[in-house]
């Protein structure tokens, strides 16, 4: 599969990967550090659009596999990032409308691999994953997209409602999962299209949801409230790929 | 949840769980050991439909809570099953078609967790697994369906194939998923069903194949073989939904 998702630990190590532009996903720094070295990473960090997370010596030092993090160990992603109009630009090639799929608030890396999965095989032209909060694409996700993240690019963006205003502009419409919807067999989901899938307890936050064109519900004849947030993509997804195949 | 899975150690304390009728799903015994009264125990598993694994000392051991297993533990279901025709009655008193799904080689539980909540968010009123191979309901099972596994029964059965021509007799038609089956959208699945799902690796066994009326394939677009198996579970629950609906 190629992946490799890697720590990089100690100051010089990890502010060395971010002025060579390396993709950090997560960055663990000693809780209350103000030291000057650890105070530019922190700065780096923040450009780089890094999840900073504040922790005791104690976990970093269970976490080091060097015993010599010095208060700071970055986690880098097992796959490179695409951008967003790398996406765009495979639609193009194909002389495919967009299909774009967007997540929002997925924390659980075995749900982002399956999702991943679930969105190439559909035929989705990438995935949009926000910076913040979000899981990155570590060996995990890799390996629970059974070869997908080989084939589909994702990319990661700061700002998901941001992005949606900008992909409006490209024609793209967008639908969000949410229980309170449209049955989905009602709505048209064909033509260039943006699907955003939010987590199982949360669900996709208020801001994404404003700007979506549509709701679209999966019907529930169940006692539970929800599917699986990956079998809730999958099915949607495969909606789409219905409406487009007709 | 309600849910208590539990082991049950010693030769006594086993041999009383199989004489009271408790469902014993796995049976763990030393291996080589002749000793009359585990030879009784085996033949009551049998007679039971355990499944049975000869293990080591060291395992044993490990796995013992009390430490005194004396080369047996049995491993008692977390909730109990319901037998074939609970679920076609559920059916009728809903005044329904029956609507089923049999697992067929699904060993996750993970997986089979996540596929009783597609099947009772589907409408579904029952799900068929068969007794050898596949995992019971376990703690993990009962957590990874949501609550679902409080509403939906579940039965055990010896013969997979056995009890798909029983339920062809009771007028239920039989789909199967796998690749090579027509695409799911052009076949009509309304009325009395019975969907067959198989692993993500295995599939489903060809014996049991054999006796599906139907088999169903979701058109794959990607370059990988196939999707998460409680993902193609709920893609193809949800299309029996939808087909239902109109």
């Amino acid at each position: 599969m190629g992946y490799n998702e890697s720590m990089i630990e100690g100051r010089n190590a990890v502010l060395e990967a971010y002025r060579s532009g390396k993709c950090v996903d997560k960055l663990y720094v000693l809780d209350g550090c103000q030291d000057g070295p650890v105070l530019t990473i922190k700065r780096e960090a923040k450009k780089a659009g890094s999840l900073i997370k504040y922790v005791d010596k104690q976990l970093l030092d269970n976490m080091s596999e060097t015993g010599k993090h010095q208060g700071v160990i970055a986690v880098t992603a097992a796959y490179d990032y695409a951008e967003v109009s790398d996406i765009l630009d495979i639609a193009k090639d194909k002389g495919e409308d967009p299909f774009i799929v967007l997540l929002d608030n997925i924390e659980d890396p075995h749900n982002l691999g399956a999702i991943i999965r679930s969105a190439h095989q559909a035929g989705a032209h990438g995935v949009i994953i926000p910076k913040n909060r979000a899981v990155g694409l570590t060996a995990t996700v890799a390996r629970t997209s059974a070869g997908a993240l080989n084939y589909i690019p994702v990319a990661k963006v700061t700002n998901l409602s941001k992005t949606i205003e900008d992909l409006k502009k490209e024609g793209l419409w967008f639908v969000c999962a949410d229980m309170d919807g449209e049955t989905m067999y009602n709505l048209n989901l064909k033509g260039p299209i943006g699907v955003v899938v939010g987590s199982e307890g949360e669900g996709v936050s208020r801001l994404v949801k404003e700007k979506c064109d549509f709701v679209a519900s999966i019907p529930m004849k169940g006692q539970i409230d929800s599917l699986n947030a990956s079998v809730a993509a999958g099915i949607l997804c495969f909606e789409i790929v219905r409406q487009r195949m007709q």
